[in-house]
């Protein structure tokens, strides 16, 4: 597994992909940002008009709905109809679900579209499963447990890989799991860092077919340039830059030093 | 005053709170930075269709009218009252206030909803006053002096703490006032500075009843950590990263040693 | 040329502009830290209904579509019309120009407005030609000199000064052309470069008639102060923050020795 990380992100270095995302106002100039830091090359649209067009010229999209309303919706809906019919692979970040029904009504829309795939932190990816599923086993409680049991639901009921991310990030796709214990808390104190996971892993699905090997492989790179970063920061400002630097030079000999892979059975 | 500052403080960081922000979209990235960095929790939301449930969840809400327009101003309107019917305080910051007559129209609906907390610098709260109250006794000269007197008849009428931020920082709840003499000009080299302050009342005001000294604290906070960045910087660019870095790293201790309080009559 | 670009940006240093900015998302933040960092002033407005005001209390306009939709599209053409009714000047930023029909016929009607100046880089300029005078001359490989060709053809159908920004930025007017080789290749990995010295040419547009002359003097400032901040910076995080300091610190004298001019027949 860990040499088809490895892999996966000298191939991505070498076919740089192009990556649409419809994402929050909050976040978009950091997500933009990393996406150069690495290597792709972002654009930001929304309007109606254009999903089209844009979609037959992208490699992958990534959808976040942090700060969603109604035109933003049906541009989300419209750019994953047009990546289904294209082919091409997207990934969806369920910001704040759980916290309003129209987030939940929304994401349900969106997991209906079906998503390559999911990425979330624990508590959100709890919520999408009890909204989704409506599962008696899924409680809004926080554990990393009940995450990744909420996580296998949901992705065996929209066919879609699930991304927890957390202290510890975990990778599930059915029954198949692995996890990634590079990062630090730092980076929970840094706004859009898991916004920038999202987009990380829409750069490189843009690459590679196994969505597995995609999502896994963009947390390990998210995760060691947060470890670089934060040899240098004092705080979330330092942090923050230091991030745009690390992800700009880490070379995949560095990623096979200082990934911590972990096997699930 | 001072003893009770660092314990409005103190009582922050024990409690961090969960503070709504409707605003513009030149400083969300800004704010959001600064509201984790101190320890509280953002949620930037503007759909007319989760207002109500955001209300039921937050401790605060912060409106900046800085980049308005039809949709956003009737997102305002409701948020405001949800917040009123729902007892949570809420700030609002008249971000160009005078420039144009659309933004007067909207900040006068706005003030009747009776906001918290106003702040702005000295010739928006001057604006603010010469257009809602149509005072003869305000004038649109900049002199910090005619803006006291603005911010005390705003604060007569509308019920609301106000504060006039600049060199020094002037806090007014009807005939009460305190000042605070932090700060550095280079911090109004960075962009969204005041907007950020005015994040930084709500994420206080969220768990001090006493919005003068909610409002004063958050002030001192500010201009501290503005201090303790400039430092460390060269220019604007270092100043902003620095700052987060402060926000995360102010302790009360720190705060209760560097606070510059006058007090006033 | 250099001394009157030097002269030009000392008049700016004494006479600091007020810019109103209609841009994208993802770099308002960045335009308007640069604008401040400059010592220019930026309004972020786009609601229809103070767009009339705005354009009585600035000095410029720059528009830039990047992040475009229909609400955003009309803001942008009643500011351009109140611009030239009011005899502001006004730069485009064709963001993505030939990415979308939508995008090549908002440009269309942008143009047809006539922008005192536009900036692109070389594909967005070749595609705007291509779109708005369908030149059999322009095709859209990526050349610099095909790039001049097409600006020039731009120039004269439109009367606008045109930028073609890139490792050589190029400034046109009919046959009158000049051009600015300093800056670096990481100022590319740094989101919102390009339309950064879109709103510094604003800002300078702003106090010097001669537009050709104020764009040159713009995309001087922007590559010397890409420079500075290259000496400082490890990678595109720390560039971004170090080039805000640059343009910060940059002085008229720093400028003359720094700047590489070259002239073209």
């Amino acid at each position: 597994m860990k040499a088809s990380i490895i892999q996966t992100f000298e191939n991505f270095k070498s076919n740089p992909t192009l990556v649409q995302s419809i994402t929050n106002y909050v976040v978009m100039n950091n997500t933009a940002n990393a996406l150069l830091a690495i290597g792709a090359s972002p654009i930001m649209a929304h309007a109606h008009e254009e999903m089209s067009d844009m979609s037959q010229i992208i490699h992958s999209l990534v959808i976040n709905i942090g700060t969603l309303d109604a035109y933003w919706v049906e541009s989300m809906q419209k750019a994953a109809s047009f990546a289904n019919n294209n082919h091409k692979p997207w990934v969806l970040d369920p910001v704040g679900a759980g916290a309003s029904a129209y987030r939940n009504d929304v994401l349900g829309r969106l997991l209906s579209q079906h998503p390559t795939v999911i990425r979330g932190n624990a508590s959100e990816i709890m919520a999408l499963a009890k909204e989704s599923i409506n599962s008696k086993g899924v409680d809004s409680s926080n554990s990393s447990d009940e995450a990744v049991s909420a996580a296998k639901l949901l992705s065996k009921a929209y066919g879609a890989v699930v991304c927890v991310s957390g202290e510890i990030d975990y990778v599930i796709e059915g029954e198949r799991m692995a996890s990634i214990g590079n990062g630090n808390s730092l980076m929970s104190k840094v706004t859009g860092m898991g916004c920038t996971a999202t987009a990380i892993i829409g750069a490189i699905l843009g690459g590679q077919k196994d969505a597995f090997l995609a999502t896994l492989t963009a947390m390990a790179v998210m995760g060691v340039a947060g470890e670089m970063a934060y040899e240098k920061a004092v705080g979330p400002g330092t942090l923050q830059l230091h991030f745009y630097d690390a992800l700009y030079e880490l070379t995949p000999d560095v990623l096979e030093r200082s990934i911590k892979l972990g096997s699930h059975a």
